[in-house]
């Protein structure tokens, strides 16, 4: 009954991606990690700046359309197979659609082995931090900080406010024993 | 009986991630773009590195690993059930063990309509790009200009020598009507 | 009378900055390559973005304000001390301002031995490498292709249409000896 | 009297970069921010992984050779040259070494008033950041920690261990007025 998908739900800047390098550092087995950025890098130039795929907001807001939600859909049906093909995987993932979007996770999971993580960070912690990543397009942070977890049952919740990511990742890595 | 994959195979700095990027441009579907960059990325780093991962040594050389071949495996699947969950991909591959490369895709991709591409390039030009680049580690381009098509089949070769980007795509694109 | 500074001017996509990486594996000596992108990123996300700073629009076109041009000529007047305290550089440039942009370039420079090189490209080819590098704004090729050399003077021209990088350094490194 | 470069010194991952862009989104007038990095891209591949020029050892050890010095001193002549243009600098430093590499930059930016800040974080917590960044070389942060600081005299102190970017960016802000 061994865990066979970490995934990891959080908002932009929440500290989702140093939790997933951390994990991959301090468990024994190599795990896979991919996120929602290697599904846009993916896809067309046209979709990733459009209504039809997915929008980036001036004020942070993230829109999806329809060709997006299908090409997610294969997607996660990718992921599902890799795990089922005997590799580990931690996806990296921001749930825009709260309990709908785990659903949809669940649904293609199956019967897989899944921990559900819940990656919290204080809504102006997270802005403060994507202020110092220096990303574009800022608003992201807080606007995903709590709207991400609407609806959504986890096993286990960690907290970048006041914990480093390594931190984070061992309390993860503990549940996996 | 439309074309759901297409793989392209050429060494490293051959132009294939250029081709495939036009392709997405040309092409009025959507296409995923997925390449062993993606795969080595999402490793840990401590198998991006080593004897049982990937290593890059000075001289360009690739070697591949038994933990890396595994997770390679997984990978394939994946790749093939985003294709039967109804997205087009574009594999952009190098295919270091040549036909038997190509025999571990046909294996995963199994009932798939696959068009294969070849992308060649001048062992001297691929070398030249490769400096222009500004790669770290240098030699990969000539090491494997050649030895990626070794007994490997096609239905279509490219070669962007003295070819663009956007000509070898139009040329690929019009194999898909 | 040993040159000190290498301007290469060209407009976006022409190969410059390829150009720019063969000249320091040709040349014996080390050579630093500093661009326009090296000044863009240096400054605040804001000036990144706006009127006062710098713009692109969605057509490709560059607009530049008050503030970018006060920030470039302290970025210049510091190109050319490195220079005079015994720095060989490369200059990779885009004159969006044609003669004018030079004159600025040539009166910070002053005394010190220039060569100024003209990087030209096809404006149809260098678009359809904007599109196979995958930019998120194209456009900008075609519209600098010719307006970035109005009215400059070169020691030498060059052109990426039909001619690799480094074949280009080549001929750029001959006229140092 | 106005700062017109502020010298943030501390070791890799103690969180300079950061604070560097949070500087820009607090500060009113725009400031350019230049690190080690940007010289260090800006050399030739050679000299990026040579005796001669800067080498990254497995350990995290970074050795600077005679021509990295011969470089670094003319990039600083005209980080110096920028400022006494008129544009207001960060400069992102790595204080290899302590006393001695601030006395080059005290020598270089002579009568400019400059704001001397240390970077200061946990060695363990720093070596934590380094492996959740995913940087292929680590040991960078535990060898750096506290190495940088050897002698140096400051204006001020920041410790990123429990402050995030923002409020060390507020602080060094505050000292500006």
């Amino acid at each position: 009954m061994a865990i066979q998908v970490i995934v990891l739900n959080g908002g932009s800047s929440s500290g989702k991606s140093g939790i997933a390098r951390c994990l991959q550092a301090v468990l024994l087995d190599p795990w896979l990690v991919f996120g929602t950025d290697t599904l846009v890098q993916a896809m067309p130039m046209s979709l990733q700046t459009s209504a039809a795929g997915i929008e980036f907001a001036q004020d942070g807001e993230v829109i999806v359309g329809p060709e997006f939600r299908a090409l997610e859909a294969a997607w996660i049906a990718g992921i599902a197979a890799m795990a089922h093909a005997g590799a580990r995987v931690i996806a990296d993932e921001v749930f825009i659609g709260g309990a709908a979007s785990q659903q949809r996770w669940k649904d293609a999971l199956g019967p897989l082995h899944v921990l559900w993580v819940g990656v919290r960070c204080d809504a102006g912690v997270a802005a403060g931090r994507e202020l110092a990543r220096g990303d574009r397009i800022t608003g992201m942070a807080a606007s995903q900080a709590d709207l991400v977890h609407h609806g959504v049952a986890y096993d286990l919740q960690v907290d970048t406010t006041h914990s480093e990511a390594l931190e984070c990742a061992q309390a993860i890595a503990a549940r996996l024993r």
